[in-house]
């Protein structure tokens, strides 16, 4: 695994910062971006103005910090362990505890794969509830409730800015099931971060490999590379071979949250064959990725029996992977699925390690004509019922949403969401709102997700270039998360998040006043707004070749203020 | 000027055809995507079903006719000549009357830059009104009008669809002054369109080079290019040299209708010194254009003394370039622009040429922090104003649009434009509802240009991936055209558009039929498509390299119908 190959540069002009927590000993990482001043000439003489730093929420991780070591091979630093273990409701197992963990552990053939510094999982001490919303519950704010807090102001405060976002605000939150704070107690190398409407935009990128593309280390870094740009979770929706130890690569390098869809593996398991699938192996597969970290499971248990047939009367029938493979088995079978049946047990397993559920939108529709239908709906009105369920038992749950949707539909989808769901966060894929642009598909969904993340999405699954045409390479994945930022964020100002515009702003301001490179290191991709500068511009004054030195709007306009100064 | 450089291959597997008129003797211009047939395993027989050939809208014009000859020395063919003189109203002049346009084709030294092949100019004989706006409040049914009427509808009644979009229902919304036809009677290359809000929602490229960049074959290259991918129409910015010429290159091979915003040849006219404009300046330029055949002039008409110190408040200025030019005029001689002062007699100019206002919006806000500011509706006001006086005169007139815009303030731009300026069209620029993605820009806008179209917006001016860093090449076009052709269709299918969905239908049961070709024959770009599609793909059977065989959500669901059936 070759450390050297990840690009660890920080952004430019910007520091990586901690912020001290008040309740806990933590510190919240942050990026801070120093601007220049800004020169002004009035009555002939330079007025120096200047110009306030600006933090920015970070995802990139350690990997942008120059002053830590990093040892892909070794794993990121183990940030949260001593918070987990200090609570005394963990035990540290003397081994894995799955059949096919173990299994691949003693396999000797894979040890030229395996990540070496395996240690043994954590599980709760029997009797014990241990997920973040059994603690918000009783009115624990937990270091990582904290974490949250601070990292959702990024220092607002500093400009007088007033936010609703307490660390009680962030508990009661939780409490309520309004907010998810994936942590498994067994990736202690995430920083935490908080899905829920009433906090920022979150976005998600898929990653993962099909058949023989790509490798290990190629999976790591699009890992990395994916929250450098941005992503606040990933999913690994890998399927093939050595997804077990692909997965343990990804989750011991991995600043952020990472889901899984763990029917993808169990159908491996059975060698691709529906009809093969059943409880037992997939309890063995959750065990074997609660055991590995994985911070979240898409689970499809709203496949019911009753509403498979309602997917006939589509354009496009079912577009869902997992969708399509469970309601092939309850037809086959005549059953209600053992995702559904043995839903209880499913959250027994998860909340002795705090993994959430992402329940799964398997009747998604997958085209304009299919959006809103009966099939997605009587979906929806499942999950809303298992959702509850899973509060009961404390695990933290989310939903996931469509799919391809035109915009006049997208508000019915929130609202009926919220209300079938009791207020659990939405977790949408886009949605595109028109099918007609294959190879530019981050655009069509861009535009319908920043929509309903405006209305109340929590987060928002990205979408790259290459959706229906084949899978990302690693620049679709920076387009793909740009994007998403560009949605969230657009997201973001529309709901009035406290201090979400400061950027916005100070972006502008250096616009205005040609600070060119205050205005690109501002910008969600530094890097591309200065490589298109360049390309165009032979100055480095007060215009650009854009309008030339006449045409200039910002240089007449602030020539202007002088004429009427 | 090199012909064969031109890209004239047709789109795959489509053909141009031409539907006839029933009032006029006309042949509106189609593209007909031919698809496969699809074919299904039933009890063992194959079962072949034929699906509907699709007909989409086009802009490409005479180039993608390989029957039509094409000589860019010589230009397309006058489509609408014939319609124009038919009429009785106008009058071939014996020369240019504009001194500018005279003096330039007196100019020896320009020979080799010159279309060879200029016309003399027409214009309405003394005492006619010749605009489709007069035309239409006659009770008139113009050619113009029936060849939009069919061509809004892309054949719809063929599958049943019925449309409110009649030859009377156009006629009667350029009377209300709902929509602008626009069409220079010296522009007869030009295809008829329609830029209203109960039509399709249309897009406007900005072309058009500064200082040193590109040159005249560049830019027909680039005006043709535009209207392949689908801009509606296009506007030249050119500043710099040789602006006269370039523009009458771009028009003659122009199958869209061309606009520009005259005051910056003006203020080229007096070498870039704001001080030295002047309303005689100014007209001289009007004629010029009007004469060589633009069909619709941004006129910064709103700004108004007592409104320029609105401005003042701003982050951003005024960040228009007309608004800035006159902004500055204005202050310099405190006193009322020459373009509001004389707005009637720049009226009765445009209404012997039928040539269409859009009245700038010089106040647009240019940041987050400045939109829905007063600057600006105290502008909108004034251009309520103003289009009720070129109605008065009935010239054709619609009004420009923000800017910078987050989400949450789309809807009040739209409802005050609607209101105050009494139902004429609206022609925004995105909006941008962020600020921090320079280099991403296409997108930000993207976001707030579906919405607003959704709301209203009847025409949507592109932004390119370069917007604020420097001027867009080819593939920047190409890009910022497919992106707003995503916006605008996405609010074509919000708004109902009678049988917008049609292609999108047809798209996706392609690719739920694994019909690749035909999916990326319906797409907005099939040769992005298909070229991803290459990148990613070893297979061509039933599933492909994003999910591999067992994974494919595709083929289980068509399975799944096989075991339900």
């Amino acid at each position: 695994m070759k450390t050297d190959k990840i690009i660890r540069t920080p952004y430019p002009n910007s520091e990586k910062v901690y912020i001290d927590g008040k309740l806990h000993d933590i510190k919240v990482a942050m990026r801070k971006v120093k601007l220049t001043d800004t020169v002004n000439i009035v009555n002939g003489e330079r007025v120096i103005s200047h110009n306030d730093d600006v933090y920015i929420y970070d995802t990139s991780g350690p990997y942008t910090d120059p002053s830590i070591k990093i040892d892909l091979e070794k794993g990121l630093p183990r940030l949260r362990e001593k918070w987990i273990t200090e609570r005394n409701d963990v035990e540290q197992l003397p081994e894995i505890t799955s059949e096919y963990g173990r299994s691949r552990l003693a396999d000797k053939t894979l040890d030229h794969l395996r990540f070496e510094h395996i240690q043994r999982p954590y599980r709760a001490k029997a009797g014990k509830n241990i997920t973040q919303m059994y603690y918000a519950r009783q009115g624990i704010i937990t270091p990582e409730m904290e974490y949250v807090s601070i990292r959702e102001n990024m220092q607002n405060e500093k400009l007088g800015i007033k936010s609703y976002i307490t660390p009680e605000f962030v508990r009661d939150e939780i409490a309520a099931g309004r907010a998810v704070l994936p942590a498994n107690i067994n990736h202690p190398e995430s920083e935490p971060m908080i899905i829920g409407r009433n906090f920022l935009v979150k976005i998600n990128t898929n990653l993962g490999n099909s058949a023989t593309t790509s490798g290990i280390e190629e999976e790591v870094d699009k890992a990395v590379w994916s929250c450098r740009w941005g992503g606040d979770t990933l999913m690994d929706l890998s399927t093939g071979e050595n997804i077990h130890e692909t997965r343990e690569w990804i989750i011991r390098n991995c600043p952020v949250p990472v889901g899984t869809v763990p029917i993808y593996q169990t159908l491996e398991k059975v060698n691709g064959k529906v009809e093969d699938l059943n409880w037992e192996i997939f309890k063995d597969t959750l065990i074997e990725q609660c055991e590995q970290g994985v911070d979240y499971f898409t689970i499809h248990a709203g496949i019911r029996l009753k509403n498979i047939s309602l997917s006939q009367k589509r354009l496009t029938g079912i577009v869902s992977r997992g969708g399509s493979i469970m309601s092939k088995w309850c037809t086959l079978y005549n059953r209600e699925s053992f995702l559904y049946e043995h839903f209880g047990d499913i959250c027994d397993i998860l909340s002795r390690y705090d993994v959430a559920i992402s329940l799964g939108d398997g009747l998604r529709p997958g085209s304009i004509y299919d959006a809103n239908d009966e099939a997605q709906f009587a979906e929806l009105d499942t999950l809303g019922e298992l959702v509850q369920k899973a509060w009961k038992k404390n695990v933290q749950a989310f939903i996931e949403g469509p799919g391809h949707v035109p915009m006049h539909k997208i508000k019915e989808n929130m609202d009926r969401q919220i209300s079938a769901c009791h207020d659990a966060p939405f977790y949408t894929l886009g949605p595109l709102t028109t099918d007609i642009a294959p190879g530019y598909d981050h655009i069509t969904s861009a535009i319908g997700a920043a929509q309903i993340g405006w209305l109340g999405t929590a987060m928002l699954c990205y979408v790259t270039p290459k959706e229906h045409l084949g899978l990302p390479d690693k620049e679709d994945v920076r387009t793909g998360v740009i994007s998403y930022k560009i949605a969230a964020h657009a997201a973001d100002l529309a709901k009035g998040h406290p201090g979400a515009q400061i950027r916005d702003n100070a972006l502008s301001k250096a616009r205005y006043e040609f600070r060119w490179k205050d205005q690109f290191n501002l910008s969600l991709d530094p890097e591309r707004a200065l490589e298109y500068y360049k390309a165009g511009h032979h100055t480095d004054g007060e215009y650009c070749t854009m309008c030339g030195p006449n045409f200039c709007a910002m240089k007449l306009s602030r020539d202007l203020k002088d004429c009427i100064l």
